[in-house]
Protein backbone atom coordinates (compact mmCIF):
# COMPACT_ATOMS: atom_id res chain seq x y z
CA UNK A 1 0.00 0.00 0.00
CA UNK A 2 1.32 3.18 -0.90
CA UNK A 3 -0.49 5.35 1.56
CA UNK A 4 1.33 5.83 4.54
CA UNK A 5 -0.51 5.27 8.11
CA UNK A 6 0.22 7.03 11.10
CA UNK A 7 1.29 4.79 13.80
CA UNK A 8 -0.50 5.98 16.69
CA UNK A 9 -1.73 3.91 19.68
CA UNK A 10 -5.43 4.05 19.91
CA UNK A 11 -5.72 5.80 23.42
CA UNK A 12 -3.29 8.70 22.16
CA UNK A 13 -5.73 9.52 18.86
CA UNK A 14 -7.97 11.51 20.41
CA UNK A 15 -4.69 13.71 22.50
CA UNK A 16 -2.95 14.06 18.92
CA UNK A 17 -6.02 14.87 16.84
CA UNK A 18 -6.50 17.75 19.72
CA UNK A 19 -2.66 18.92 18.94
CA UNK A 20 -3.51 19.31 15.37
CA UNK A 21 -6.75 21.17 15.78
CA UNK A 22 -5.05 23.83 18.35
CA UNK A 23 -2.07 24.03 15.73
CA UNK A 24 -4.64 24.70 12.87
CA UNK A 25 -6.72 27.27 14.72
CA UNK A 26 -6.18 31.00 13.72
CA UNK A 27 -5.88 32.13 16.76
CA UNK A 28 -6.57 31.41 20.42
CA UNK A 29 -9.67 29.98 22.12
CA UNK A 30 -11.21 31.46 25.18
CA UNK A 31 -9.83 28.97 27.64
CA UNK A 32 -13.46 28.92 29.46
CA UNK A 33 -14.91 27.68 25.69
CA UNK A 34 -11.80 25.80 24.77
CA UNK A 35 -12.91 22.47 25.66
CA UNK A 36 -16.06 23.08 24.50
CA UNK A 37 -14.99 24.12 20.95
CA UNK A 38 -12.15 21.76 20.85
CA UNK A 39 -14.51 19.12 20.87
CA UNK A 40 -17.02 20.14 18.43
CA UNK A 41 -14.29 20.67 15.95
CA UNK A 42 -13.16 17.48 16.64
CA UNK A 43 -16.42 15.48 16.37
CA UNK A 44 -16.83 17.23 13.26
CA UNK A 45 -13.58 18.20 11.16
CA UNK A 46 -15.23 21.88 10.86
CA UNK A 47 -13.24 24.73 11.99
CA UNK A 48 -16.00 26.62 11.13
CA UNK A 49 -17.45 26.06 14.73
CA UNK A 50 -14.07 27.75 16.34
CA UNK A 51 -16.40 31.30 14.96
CA UNK A 52 -19.68 29.84 14.90
CA UNK A 53 -20.53 28.63 18.63
CA UNK A 54 -21.26 31.26 20.56
CA UNK A 55 -21.33 31.26 24.64
CA UNK A 56 -23.50 33.11 27.29
CA UNK A 57 -21.74 34.49 30.25
CA UNK A 58 -20.64 31.87 31.83
CA UNK A 59 -22.31 29.28 30.07
CA UNK A 60 -19.80 26.27 30.12
CA UNK A 61 -19.18 26.34 33.96
CA UNK A 62 -22.77 26.46 34.77
CA UNK A 63 -23.37 24.16 32.45
CA UNK A 64 -20.17 22.14 33.99
CA UNK A 65 -21.56 22.48 37.27
CA UNK A 66 -25.71 21.70 36.71
CA UNK A 67 -24.01 18.14 35.34
CA UNK A 68 -21.99 17.91 38.07
CA UNK A 69 -24.67 18.02 40.54
CA UNK A 70 -27.05 15.84 39.00
CA UNK A 71 -28.78 17.50 36.06
CA UNK A 72 -30.50 15.60 33.45
CA UNK A 73 -30.25 16.47 29.88
CA UNK A 74 -33.16 16.64 27.51
CA UNK A 75 -32.45 15.83 23.92
CA UNK A 76 -34.35 16.01 20.74
CA UNK A 77 -33.34 12.86 18.67
CA UNK A 78 -32.24 9.59 19.94
CA UNK A 79 -28.95 9.95 17.72
CA UNK A 80 -27.85 12.43 20.52
CA UNK A 81 -28.95 10.58 23.34
CA UNK A 82 -26.74 7.55 22.22
CA UNK A 83 -23.82 9.73 21.64
CA UNK A 84 -23.93 10.96 25.11
CA UNK A 85 -21.74 9.21 27.51
CA UNK A 86 -24.00 8.06 30.07
CA UNK A 87 -21.59 6.22 32.09
CA UNK A 88 -20.47 9.97 32.89
CA UNK A 89 -23.50 11.05 33.38
CA UNK A 90 -24.94 8.44 35.76
CA UNK A 91 -21.69 9.42 37.88
CA UNK A 92 -22.98 12.71 38.95
CA UNK A 93 -26.55 11.67 39.37
CA UNK A 94 -27.66 12.63 35.98
CA UNK A 95 -29.49 10.78 32.96
CA UNK A 96 -30.83 11.12 29.15
CA UNK A 97 -34.20 11.85 28.03
CA UNK A 98 -36.18 11.80 24.67
CA UNK A 99 -39.85 12.23 24.75
CA UNK A 100 -39.65 12.47 20.75
CA UNK A 101 -40.87 8.93 20.46
CA UNK A 102 -43.50 8.69 23.09
CA UNK A 103 -46.75 7.92 21.69
CA UNK A 104 -48.58 10.49 24.03
CA UNK A 105 -46.27 13.17 23.03
CA UNK A 106 -47.08 12.00 19.07
CA UNK A 107 -50.48 11.80 19.87
CA UNK A 108 -50.56 15.79 21.07
CA UNK A 109 -48.46 16.80 18.06
CA UNK A 110 -50.62 15.48 15.80
CA UNK A 111 -53.85 16.98 17.06
CA UNK A 112 -52.14 20.60 17.79
CA UNK A 113 -50.60 20.00 14.18
CA UNK A 114 -47.40 21.39 15.91
CA UNK A 115 -43.84 19.03 15.95
CA UNK A 116 -43.51 16.34 17.99
CA UNK A 117 -40.07 18.22 19.30
CA UNK A 118 -42.22 21.03 20.40
CA UNK A 119 -44.30 18.81 22.45
CA UNK A 120 -41.56 17.17 23.75
CA UNK A 121 -40.07 20.40 25.45
CA UNK A 122 -43.24 20.51 27.37
CA UNK A 123 -42.72 17.44 28.95
CA UNK A 124 -39.51 17.93 29.64
CA UNK A 125 -40.33 21.27 31.13
CA UNK A 126 -42.91 19.53 33.04
CA UNK A 127 -40.48 17.09 34.79
CA UNK A 128 -39.57 19.67 37.26
CA UNK A 129 -35.74 18.98 37.22
CA UNK A 130 -32.46 21.00 36.52
CA UNK A 131 -32.32 20.27 33.00
CA UNK A 132 -29.58 20.51 30.03
CA UNK A 133 -31.40 21.26 26.97
CA UNK A 134 -29.09 19.43 23.88
CA UNK A 135 -30.65 20.08 20.88
CA UNK A 136 -29.71 19.25 17.62
CA UNK A 137 -31.99 18.49 15.39
CA UNK A 138 -35.44 20.45 15.62
CA UNK A 139 -35.37 24.30 15.63
CA UNK A 140 -39.05 24.11 16.69
CA UNK A 141 -37.98 22.65 20.28
CA UNK A 142 -35.51 26.06 20.50
CA UNK A 143 -38.88 28.27 19.13
CA UNK A 144 -41.20 26.49 22.25
CA UNK A 145 -38.65 26.67 24.57
CA UNK A 146 -38.42 30.56 23.85
CA UNK A 147 -42.12 30.72 23.88
CA UNK A 148 -42.86 29.03 26.95
CA UNK A 149 -39.65 31.01 28.50
CA UNK A 150 -41.94 34.51 27.33
CA UNK A 151 -45.49 33.54 28.86
CA UNK A 152 -43.09 32.78 32.21
CA UNK A 153 -44.46 28.56 31.86
CA UNK A 154 -40.55 27.47 31.49
CA UNK A 155 -38.90 26.77 34.97
CA UNK A 156 -35.43 28.40 34.03
CA UNK A 157 -33.03 25.59 32.14
CA UNK A 158 -29.50 24.68 33.49
CA UNK A 159 -28.36 25.16 29.72
CA UNK A 160 -29.69 25.48 26.51
CA UNK A 161 -27.24 23.84 23.86
CA UNK A 162 -28.97 24.93 20.67
CA UNK A 163 -27.29 23.75 17.75
CA UNK A 164 -30.10 22.13 15.29
CA UNK A 165 -29.17 21.87 12.09
CA UNK A 166 -30.71 22.82 8.50
CA UNK A 167 -31.89 25.36 6.37
CA UNK A 168 -35.79 25.96 7.58
CA UNK A 169 -35.99 28.48 10.69
CA UNK A 170 -32.69 27.35 12.11
CA UNK A 171 -31.02 30.43 11.59
CA UNK A 172 -33.73 32.41 13.42
CA UNK A 173 -34.60 29.53 15.96
CA UNK A 174 -31.28 30.15 17.24
CA UNK A 175 -31.49 33.82 17.35
CA UNK A 176 -34.37 33.75 19.76
CA UNK A 177 -32.39 30.81 21.83
CA UNK A 178 -30.04 34.37 22.59
CA UNK A 179 -32.49 36.58 23.95
CA UNK A 180 -32.78 34.34 26.54
CA UNK A 181 -31.39 35.28 29.90
CA UNK A 182 -30.56 31.28 30.96
CA UNK A 183 -27.11 29.83 30.49
CA UNK A 184 -26.94 29.01 26.46
CA UNK A 185 -24.37 27.43 23.96
CA UNK A 186 -25.58 28.53 20.41
CA UNK A 187 -24.00 27.26 17.14
CA UNK A 188 -24.95 30.59 15.83
CA UNK A 189 -26.20 29.75 11.47
CA UNK A 190 -27.32 26.68 9.56
CA UNK A 191 -24.77 24.42 11.03
CA UNK A 192 -25.05 22.08 13.58
CA UNK A 193 -26.32 18.14 14.42
CA UNK A 194 -27.17 15.78 16.85
CA UNK A 195 -23.51 14.73 16.73
CA UNK A 196 -22.13 18.04 17.79
CA UNK A 197 -24.94 18.37 20.35
CA UNK A 198 -24.05 14.97 22.21
CA UNK A 199 -20.03 16.50 21.67
CA UNK A 200 -20.63 19.14 23.83
CA UNK A 201 -22.40 17.63 26.53
CA UNK A 202 -19.97 14.93 26.72
CA UNK A 203 -17.10 17.79 26.41
CA UNK A 204 -19.25 19.72 29.63
CA UNK A 205 -19.15 15.88 31.15
CA UNK A 206 -15.06 15.32 30.66
CA UNK A 207 -14.14 19.17 32.05
CA UNK A 208 -16.62 17.90 35.00
CA UNK A 209 -14.96 14.51 35.29
CA UNK A 210 -11.78 16.26 35.40
CA UNK A 211 -12.47 19.17 37.71
CA UNK A 212 -13.49 16.32 40.19
CA UNK A 213 -9.93 15.07 40.28
CA UNK A 214 -8.63 18.57 40.60
CA UNK B 1 -39.84 38.65 18.91
CA UNK B 2 -38.42 40.78 15.84
CA UNK B 3 -37.18 37.27 14.55
CA UNK B 4 -39.48 36.27 12.05
CA UNK B 5 -40.11 32.44 11.60
CA UNK B 6 -41.04 31.08 8.04
CA UNK B 7 -44.74 29.27 8.10
CA UNK B 8 -43.55 26.31 6.66
CA UNK B 9 -46.00 23.10 7.67
CA UNK B 10 -43.58 20.09 9.42
CA UNK B 11 -44.41 17.69 6.73
CA UNK B 12 -42.97 20.23 4.00
CA UNK B 13 -39.75 21.39 5.76
CA UNK B 14 -37.10 18.65 3.96
CA UNK B 15 -38.67 18.97 0.51
CA UNK B 16 -38.00 23.42 1.20
CA UNK B 17 -34.26 22.53 2.08
CA UNK B 18 -34.16 20.16 -0.61
CA UNK B 19 -35.40 23.17 -3.31
CA UNK B 20 -32.87 25.80 -1.06
CA UNK B 21 -29.90 23.51 -1.20
CA UNK B 22 -30.12 22.97 -5.09
CA UNK B 23 -30.70 26.96 -5.76
CA UNK B 24 -27.65 27.38 -4.06
CA UNK B 25 -25.39 24.73 -5.50
CA UNK B 26 -22.60 26.27 -7.50
CA UNK B 27 -22.79 23.53 -10.46
CA UNK B 28 -25.31 20.36 -10.98
CA UNK B 29 -25.07 17.54 -9.48
CA UNK B 30 -24.78 13.96 -11.68
CA UNK B 31 -28.03 12.70 -11.01
CA UNK B 32 -26.97 9.45 -10.05
CA UNK B 33 -25.58 10.86 -6.88
CA UNK B 34 -28.05 13.65 -6.41
CA UNK B 35 -30.24 11.95 -3.66
CA UNK B 36 -27.01 11.16 -1.49
CA UNK B 37 -25.47 14.66 -2.07
CA UNK B 38 -28.65 16.35 -0.96
CA UNK B 39 -29.19 14.29 1.83
CA UNK B 40 -25.40 14.26 3.40
CA UNK B 41 -26.16 18.74 2.68
CA UNK B 42 -29.42 18.65 4.22
CA UNK B 43 -27.74 16.93 7.66
CA UNK B 44 -24.75 18.83 7.80
CA UNK B 45 -25.37 22.16 6.01
CA UNK B 46 -22.08 21.79 4.75
CA UNK B 47 -21.97 22.31 1.22
CA UNK B 48 -18.44 20.98 1.04
CA UNK B 49 -20.29 17.74 0.39
CA UNK B 50 -20.98 18.77 -2.80
CA UNK B 51 -17.28 18.57 -3.80
CA UNK B 52 -15.80 15.91 -1.27
CA UNK B 53 -18.23 12.96 -1.85
CA UNK B 54 -16.55 10.53 -4.29
CA UNK B 55 -18.34 7.51 -5.36
CA UNK B 56 -17.01 4.46 -7.64
CA UNK B 57 -18.64 3.59 -10.68
CA UNK B 58 -22.75 2.79 -10.38
CA UNK B 59 -22.23 3.14 -6.46
CA UNK B 60 -25.58 4.24 -5.37
CA UNK B 61 -27.33 2.20 -8.09
CA UNK B 62 -25.37 -1.25 -6.58
CA UNK B 63 -25.94 0.21 -3.36
CA UNK B 64 -29.83 0.68 -3.74
CA UNK B 65 -30.09 -2.72 -5.59
CA UNK B 66 -28.70 -4.88 -2.33
CA UNK B 67 -30.86 -2.90 0.11
CA UNK B 68 -33.83 -3.57 -1.85
CA UNK B 69 -32.78 -7.12 -1.99
CA UNK B 70 -32.41 -7.38 2.03
CA UNK B 71 -28.61 -6.69 2.65
CA UNK B 72 -28.02 -5.60 6.10
CA UNK B 73 -25.57 -2.78 7.00
CA UNK B 74 -22.89 -2.79 9.68
CA UNK B 75 -21.93 0.78 11.34
CA UNK B 76 -18.69 1.43 14.17
CA UNK B 77 -20.95 3.25 16.15
CA UNK B 78 -24.53 3.36 18.46
CA UNK B 79 -25.03 6.69 17.07
CA UNK B 80 -24.88 5.69 13.22
CA UNK B 81 -27.09 2.71 13.73
CA UNK B 82 -29.65 4.69 15.56
CA UNK B 83 -29.84 7.47 12.97
CA UNK B 84 -30.31 5.15 10.22
CA UNK B 85 -34.38 4.71 8.87
CA UNK B 86 -34.68 0.83 10.36
CA UNK B 87 -38.11 0.46 9.72
CA UNK B 88 -38.28 1.15 5.47
CA UNK B 89 -34.43 -1.23 5.93
CA UNK B 90 -36.63 -3.97 7.81
CA UNK B 91 -39.48 -3.69 4.59
CA UNK B 92 -36.86 -5.18 2.53
CA UNK B 93 -35.71 -7.83 5.32
CA UNK B 94 -32.49 -5.99 5.93
CA UNK B 95 -30.98 -5.02 9.70
CA UNK B 96 -28.48 -3.19 10.96
CA UNK B 97 -25.42 -4.86 12.89
CA UNK B 98 -23.20 -2.73 15.18
CA UNK B 99 -20.29 -4.77 16.99
CA UNK B 100 -18.47 -2.43 18.75
CA UNK B 101 -19.89 -3.04 22.47
CA UNK B 102 -19.37 -6.54 22.17
CA UNK B 103 -18.19 -8.04 24.85
CA UNK B 104 -15.98 -10.80 22.90
CA UNK B 105 -14.78 -8.08 20.32
CA UNK B 106 -13.64 -6.28 23.55
CA UNK B 107 -11.78 -8.62 24.08
CA UNK B 108 -10.09 -9.36 21.57
CA UNK B 109 -9.33 -6.27 20.78
CA UNK B 110 -7.61 -5.64 24.05
CA UNK B 111 -5.54 -8.40 23.78
CA UNK B 112 -4.39 -7.96 20.02
CA UNK B 113 -3.70 -4.31 20.59
CA UNK B 114 -6.05 -3.63 17.81
CA UNK B 115 -9.02 -1.06 17.89
CA UNK B 116 -12.82 -2.61 18.39
CA UNK B 117 -13.82 -1.55 15.30
CA UNK B 118 -11.31 -3.71 13.43
CA UNK B 119 -12.23 -6.52 15.26
CA UNK B 120 -16.15 -5.95 14.68
CA UNK B 121 -15.29 -6.15 10.76
CA UNK B 122 -14.12 -9.62 10.92
CA UNK B 123 -17.06 -10.76 13.29
CA UNK B 124 -19.51 -8.97 11.02
CA UNK B 125 -17.60 -9.88 7.44
CA UNK B 126 -17.77 -13.89 9.47
CA UNK B 127 -21.81 -13.26 9.48
CA UNK B 128 -21.63 -14.33 5.27
CA UNK B 129 -24.38 -12.04 4.63
CA UNK B 130 -24.70 -9.49 2.07
CA UNK B 131 -23.50 -6.06 3.36
CA UNK B 132 -23.49 -2.56 3.44
CA UNK B 133 -21.08 -0.76 6.03
CA UNK B 134 -21.49 2.25 6.85
CA UNK B 135 -18.43 3.60 8.47
CA UNK B 136 -18.78 6.82 10.21
CA UNK B 137 -16.34 7.13 13.08
CA UNK B 138 -13.62 4.71 12.72
CA UNK B 139 -10.40 5.14 10.09
CA UNK B 140 -8.96 1.81 11.72
CA UNK B 141 -12.48 0.00 10.44
CA UNK B 142 -11.18 0.95 7.06
CA UNK B 143 -8.16 -0.06 6.46
CA UNK B 144 -9.04 -3.70 8.56
CA UNK B 145 -11.44 -4.08 5.70
CA UNK B 146 -8.66 -3.06 2.80
CA UNK B 147 -6.26 -5.30 4.92
CA UNK B 148 -8.77 -8.06 4.55
CA UNK B 149 -9.67 -7.65 0.81
CA UNK B 150 -5.79 -7.78 0.04
CA UNK B 151 -5.18 -10.95 1.69
CA UNK B 152 -8.76 -11.95 0.05
CA UNK B 153 -10.54 -12.69 3.30
CA UNK B 154 -13.22 -10.35 2.85
CA UNK B 155 -16.42 -11.74 0.75
CA UNK B 156 -17.31 -8.20 -1.28
CA UNK B 157 -19.26 -5.70 -0.11
CA UNK B 158 -22.45 -5.16 -1.27
CA UNK B 159 -21.30 -1.44 -0.87
CA UNK B 160 -18.62 0.64 1.49
CA UNK B 161 -19.46 3.61 2.79
CA UNK B 162 -16.37 5.31 4.06
CA UNK B 163 -16.99 8.43 6.22
CA UNK B 164 -15.40 8.62 9.40
CA UNK B 165 -14.10 11.87 10.28
CA UNK B 166 -10.84 12.97 12.18
CA UNK B 167 -7.46 14.02 12.01
CA UNK B 168 -5.80 10.52 12.82
CA UNK B 169 -5.08 8.06 9.78
CA UNK B 170 -8.50 9.62 8.54
CA UNK B 171 -7.38 11.08 5.12
CA UNK B 172 -5.39 8.18 4.27
CA UNK B 173 -7.97 5.59 5.52
CA UNK B 174 -10.34 6.29 2.66
CA UNK B 175 -8.05 6.74 -0.14
CA UNK B 176 -7.08 3.05 0.72
CA UNK B 177 -11.06 2.42 0.72
CA UNK B 178 -11.05 3.75 -2.81
CA UNK B 179 -8.62 1.52 -4.30
CA UNK B 180 -10.88 -1.28 -3.62
CA UNK B 181 -12.81 -3.02 -6.67
CA UNK B 182 -16.04 -2.76 -4.51
CA UNK B 183 -18.81 -0.57 -4.46
CA UNK B 184 -17.77 2.49 -1.91
CA UNK B 185 -18.88 6.23 -1.55
CA UNK B 186 -16.24 8.00 0.11
CA UNK B 187 -16.31 11.60 1.66
CA UNK B 188 -12.45 12.65 0.88
CA UNK B 189 -10.45 14.39 3.02
CA UNK B 190 -11.39 15.00 7.27
CA UNK B 191 -14.67 15.43 7.20
CA UNK B 192 -17.74 13.00 8.23
CA UNK B 193 -19.46 11.66 10.78
CA UNK B 194 -21.94 9.16 12.44
CA UNK B 195 -24.68 11.23 11.69
CA UNK B 196 -23.66 11.13 7.52
CA UNK B 197 -22.89 7.44 7.71
CA UNK B 198 -26.68 7.10 8.17
CA UNK B 199 -27.95 10.12 6.19
CA UNK B 200 -26.27 7.98 3.17
CA UNK B 201 -27.54 4.81 4.06
CA UNK B 202 -31.01 6.84 4.21
CA UNK B 203 -30.61 8.45 1.26
CA UNK B 204 -30.35 4.78 -0.38
CA UNK B 205 -33.14 3.40 1.63
CA UNK B 206 -35.57 6.11 0.53
CA UNK B 207 -34.29 5.83 -3.04
CA UNK B 208 -35.16 2.07 -3.11
CA UNK B 209 -38.28 2.84 -2.01
CA UNK B 210 -39.56 5.03 -4.41
CA UNK B 211 -37.97 2.98 -7.42
CA UNK B 212 -39.92 0.41 -5.65
CA UNK B 213 -43.14 2.36 -6.23
CA UNK B 214 -42.26 3.38 -9.65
Amino acid sequence: MHVELQRVAPAEIEARSMEIIRSELKRPLPPENEAVILRAIHTTADFDYAENLCFSSDAVKLGVEALRSGADIVTDTTMAMSGINKRVLAKFGGQVHNFIADAEVAAQAKERGVTRAAVSMERAAAMGKSLVYAIGNAPTALVRLYEMWQDGTLPKPALIIGVPVGFVNVVEAKELTMEMDCPWIVARGRKGGSNLAAAICNALLYTASQNERE
